[in-house]
């Protein structure tokens, strides 16, 4: 009887991977391992090509990222992780519902994973829902585990925290977010005429864990690892110019979710974040609004306004 | 159509706020304000007592801390919020099927809330579930908020976190708050004989929202207020000091949680604690388990043992 | 007997106050006060002009900082401490040997201090020379202190750190630094023909007391605050951010110093820095050189490249 | 002529070495290199024992710390260095003149350093001061260092501090510092009576470079390694207690010097401490008083109290 009256599901619970092209595996996973400090679980090279996939010391899941090998650099498709094995079945009726074909992805066709869906978001994207991920553990054992793991290379990260990707319509990819996905909208950015042109989405008590803002349909801003502290993102800084990293901005602040932030490229030209703090959203959390005069502070608040190359380079 | 397939509501959000009693509210006023920090939201004297609401700067509930006056220092209750108004109905269903009494409290009986539950957990404290909180809002507005508050005054925490409360059989609470309530077990510690004594259980993403450790029915050990970062649990610490609060321990880190802690006592004698740090769990999260030759470690990681007081102190 | 054999005094101790103009003296004290959070000590309106005198809140002496009413911002002077008396008649006599005319001041003449020598450096600045300052006191006690002052406004820097200079000829004005006044050469950055271009000097125990980079004589590039640790970077950058005060760069880390930065403008125009961190060079301390191709990185480590006000803007 | 003007050496600079006894240098070895992350310059095993010579990162001198086999675990001496080779003469004239007798220690004698003086000082130390020590180099280069070492070991001090020595009567120990060594003297605890029992003196602008507080006369308490943020203090207390080392006390901040610090002991049971924070004293820096009744604040800020391990043992 009392099962009769459990809570359903939360759904989508966070941001799984995020699976990316480059032209040189060898550079990609040198960058990825010595200088941010994943640690690869696999490479594979089959009839989705050749591909290395990282993780970051403290998740236990098999990936969240791949790096597939292309001659341009570009994004493949993002995956979200799903609570439920029957999210998958619930999620495809009412993605279709709302127009989009759904693409079942058997489990035996992905690497570390098993069954997903996959479907083309409102922006572009190619979206994947997965509830099947391999639990390859993280580097801190379930028994008496220390709250550190000594001697970490690189920046190291303990996950990724979420993706920014570019709409031509911003309104539309929320709204696809908010009823279909049961995204919340924790903050936005209005332009003079009332327009939304920034959205900031989240499914796990986060600021974000996805955000669109204006921009080329089915282009990638930047995907973002978490950092504990301040002081981490200093060391962050640290390390990527030590290693002689294009830091695109930061060590600055965020106006919109009050984050630390750090922005850069991959040698390949993928733009990477590091980014700490931050308020903890419920679902009662009021949509925080934006106005077009303060876009600068909203993005970087310490400068004030966007830099040019922040709102005009994409992958 | 798509409201059928909507997701369901996620039952209990977080902790809303522990109700304590003391016997000087002035002192108590005068602490919880300019030391910690807090905000007086309401004073009321009414049939239920002479009571300070309290709340932190950036929660926008109407309280997070109530104190009635009272000869005695202990503690009312503790009141968790739930995400829907039907939550109320279902969880009193649920907690009624597992044989416990559930009053309902009017939407007019309580200052800053409207309709409750009240109940006794295992453990013999009383708890609450609240759907509708009057919104106060923090100290931030909703359109351009800067990402701080200058000149805060005191410790100034963000928001409540968690409280710790005692239970004569904690596997017994335990059971009671992950199959009636939904929550999940994040960690445990076992005794050499394989028995649960302390178990650590959340809602919100976060290492607890309540853990409960072996002890008198009833008693609290501590409730605990957020920062932000380790800087601020020094900064913290240097007000306590400064102001003469008695520290029990601290600045040291959990091997439970992973978070940064200080413990100390209101001048009543109630303890607190401010927390930073630690992981986020989702609902996948695998439960660690601590072993006993470890209990030092487990609470006290730089100690590596337990002081006396923190283990036989509580009100 | 003991007395002859007594070590001499050290000579010049450290960056005394520096004096410049401004034309809005309220708009100055509202901003030093609200913003950076110093404390005036005096304001006088006399034969020297209408002036407001700062300090810093760990500071014992009258102040760090005068500003003089002019209808032009720029740099009167900046004064150096001496350790003993007679020092002033040694450096009169070494400063006048090396072909630089001295002027005695009067005790009387100036505010907060006794008698001093001024003389012109061969970057065209005017310097002074004190012994005799009035100590006022610092916010401590020097009784039981404690080691924080609770509830400081505004950025509250406990102490003047050093200044910036201009020179045309930047290996004649470290030389009389180094030959006449005694200073330590730390670092320097020779350009591609070995042409000293920026040189670190400094008498107590740090990257700089004050250093000159290759420009327009008599100009002020920046004079700097000390911050204890990268957390108060942080919360420098928030409070002037909040504040709408212009962010010249940072926060950021010299790879000159190994500080950590922030530079900004105060609403007149006169560039400040925050910053914090470096090593603690003794008189045993080698030089440290940057060449030419690393400049960038010299100057800005995360940036690796100066930003053109950076190097264009100066009073 | 300007030479004869030239301001004369400022005598002694810093704490050099501490060299210790340990009755199993391979388990020191562990220790300081792997915990403690200090390098090991050199191992000889001579005439004056089988010692292994350590530095931090960041010190250019050949060696901060000897560590020579013995059954007993004790203190050999301590050396500072000064700043010009007559100082020497001139420190040995002065120590024989306040009735101590001092040893020449010849140029070939000792591993890593020139010509040496030794003494014993008032409180049964044996002390040396040196002026030539062999110039090993640090991490970073001279010519466009970094401003970091990446992917350094263990805790990693840049540098050693200072150290705490006990004796019968520090107010006779003190004084020989001063007047005989030229230290100044910025804080000291008088006792009820007005007697002085704690005395921290410095030559290097900071808050000390040697203490003595009130105890066994030959007694070694600690000795200390800089850190150089509260972040890293932390960083260190996680280290410790990751590798088993036993914490004495800390994170804690002191009320004497405003510094962080954890005390912590080495496997053979030598105090050890990571310091960071505090002021800058220059030689015009007025002495800090505490009163008999805030000791414990003195000494622990946050605790308030002493504890009995910390008062009583020593090696």
């Amino acid at each position: 009887m009392r099962l009769i009256l459990k809570m359903r599901p939360v759904g989508i619970l966070r941001l799984s991977h995020v699976d990316i092209t480059a032209p040189d595996l060898e550079l990609a996973a040198a960058y990825y391992t010595e200088v941010l400090g994943l640690d690869i679980s696999e490479r594979t090279d089959d009839e989705n090509g050749d591909r290395i996939f990282f993780k970051c010391w403290d998740e236990r899941d098999h990936h969240c990222l791949t790096i597939r090998h292309d001659t341009r650099v570009g994004l493949d498709r993002f995956a979200f992780k799903v609570d439920h094995p029957g999210d998958l079945d619930l999620f495809e009726t009412r993605i279709e519902r709302a127009g989009t074909p759904v693409r079942r992805v058997g489990a035996s066709e992905e690497v570390g994973q098993g069954e997903s869906i996959r479907f083309e978001i409102p922006s572009g994207h190619e979206m994947e829902l997965v509830y099947d991920v391999q639990k390859v553990g993280g580097r801190l054992p379930l028994v008496n585990p220390a709250p550190i793991v000594p001697n970490l290379r690189g920046i190291a990260p303990p996950r990724i925290d979420h993706l920014l990707v570019h709409a031509e319509e911003v309104p539309e990819a929320a709204r696809f977010f908010q009823d279909v996905l049961d995204f919340r909208l924790t903050e936005q950015l209005l332009d003079g005429g009332g327009h939304q042109t920034i959205a900031f989405l989240e499914r796990s008590a986060k600021p974000h864990d996805i955000a669109f803002v204006q921009g080329t349909n089915g282009a990638l801003h930047h995907f973002s690892f978490w950092l504990d502290d301040w002081d981490h993102v200093r060391r962050a800084a640290d390390l990527l110019a030590y290693h002689g990293v294009t830091i695109d901005i930061g060590p600055t602040r965020h106006g919109l979710t009050r984050g630390s932030t750090i922005y850069f490229f991959d040698p390949m030209g993928t733009r990477n974040e590091v980014f700490s703090g931050g308020y903890r959203p419920d679902p009662d959390f009021p949509t925080i609004t934006w106005t077009d005069d303060r876009a600068g502070r909203a993005v970087f608040y310490y400068e004030g306004v966007l830099n040019e190359r922040f709102a005009s380079v994409h992958t």
